[in-house]
């Protein structure tokens, strides 16, 4: 059984192993090297036991529109491409700097889900304009006759308060008492598949210590819990903010590491501040030349 | 939040990323570098979300013995030291004639499970003599009035008949019909917490297909269902040649990848030969001038 033979026929590529509060990712540059995906190829890499390991690979390539100054692609472990990632937006900043792709403070990206700048901010750390929040019921999207800072809805036998926010993808948001005790395992599944969310939903259990600092637990669709999800903690923050409970700049605690989110009000994006780390280099697959010294004697 | 950074007053280390049936391991070259594993440094270098990401990380050291070729030490993703890993020994065994510290075929190792010998086949897989194995239940650790080729074991309301065989670490392995249905999850921590197990065990559960091919799923002590468990591979063989349903050579599936596993019989040492797989080489932690770059400008 040899995995990583899988990808022999295909040539070796530089990587850069990054993480954004432990959302981890394999990063290509795509400009200076070609870079061909195939699914196999993804599921190889991201593999934690035969691959690298990953949540997800990030792709960088030149932009189409002479205004943008990358494309940047994401992609899941199980190969299929996605259109949104805050924790990869920071590791994508870091990694075009490092790389020399480009000096810049203000980089302006293009992705599936539009355009995105992102800002390197003097102590290392990136802000990500995340768009508009989308808080009509039909643009989350969402069930509901009108918008709504809160909505009632039944789950089992229990009748929840939410607030639920679009982030270029469907966000729910409920206040707990304690994250630590949050039901997030047994609510986070059936809030994310609940008929009022048509497209399904990343579910944040919100704790509100102060008017400024809030403790986040996600469950993420498709994907469980995690260590940090940047789009559920901009919906969180979004959500306090409309039933009056947040100021405008919160520090947000998630198990992964803090993000800051600041949001101006309806209308306004939001902004999400916060570390990318590089982790390591390397060469995948193994070169044949260095397999051939492993081999031989 | 930053956890590669706990590391930074600590000199960099080279190291490569192996497998052996998906069982993963950093291997450090302690000959030509000083390795200072303290464990939180484990924990650091362990962490598949902030750090390189392994089950085990494995330790190349001078032996002590003038008659061997190395030392060997394995530590678990907690921290701890363990004495014994048959899919780390493979690694080891490529990892030292691929880093050019021997060119020797057959390799004589110090473990704290005792002496180690490792043989390079032609064809890239790796023979490991895994010991005389334990039959005499004070030996295996096991509760039992007399050495016995099957026992009764009471776990809730089942009664289950097992074999208890020692690899330097404690086995269970019981027959099941299919092992892609056996209760893994279910009957792997009733038999791993045992009373009759005083040091906990690993349990296997074996599907026999015929005399010299077996499925095998593996209950690992403290660790749960794995891809691949070498020793409980090896007491698997061991007790269906003690029933009389195996030959003396078996190949047996894993999950994870497949085994050969031969044994003569009581007194003699079981044989084990797999493969193990060099996924890519790095640097941890990122060495200062590159963070330099990474944060400049």
């Amino acid at each position: 059984m040899n995995h990583s033979h899988t990808d022999s026929a295909l040539p070796a590529l530089r990587f850069t192993k990054m993480q954004g509060l432990g959302n981890d990712f394999v990063v290509f540059d795509g400009i200076r090297q070609r870079v061909d995906l195939p699914p196999e190829r993804i599921r190889a890499i991201a593999d934690r036991h035969f691959g690298i390991g990953c949540d997800q690979i990030l792709l960088v390539e030149a932009a189409a529109s002479p205004d943008c100054d990358f494309r940047y692609r994401i992609f899941n472990a199980d190969g299929g491409e996605v259109a949104q990632c805050g924790n990869g937006a920071r590791c994508f900043a870091v990694f075009v700097r490092r790389a020399g792709l480009t000096g810049k403070d203000i980089i302006t990206v293009e992705t599936r889900a539009g355009r995105l700048i992102l800002h390197h901010r003097g102590n290392g750390d990136i802000t990500v304009n995340m768009g508009v929040p989308q808080l009509v019921p039909a643009d989350v999207p969402f069930r509901a006759d009108e918008e709504s800072p809160e909505y009632l809805l039944s789950a089992g036998k229990h009748t929840l308060r939410i607030a639920a926010v679009g982030m270029g993808n469907p966000h729910a948001v409920l206040r707990v008492a304690s994250a630590a005790e949050a039901q997030v395992a047994t609510l986070g599944p059936q809030i994310e598949t609940h008929p009022a969310f048509p497209e399904r939903c990343n579910v944040g259990f919100m704790e509100i210590r102060d008017r400024n600092h809030i403790q986040l637990r996600v469950w993420e669709r498709g994907a469980g819990e995690t260590l940090a999800c940047g789009s559920n903690a901009c919906a969180a923050v979004v959500a306090g903010i409309r039933w009056d409970e947040l100021d405008h700049a919160v520090a947000v605690a998630l198990p992964g590491g803090t993000l800051e989110i600041e949001w101006a009000g309806p209308g306004h994006s939001v902004m999400m501040t916060g570390p990318a780390q590089v982790v390591f280099d390397g060469v995948w697959p193994l070169p044949a030349k260095i397999q051939h010294i492993e081999e031989g004697s």
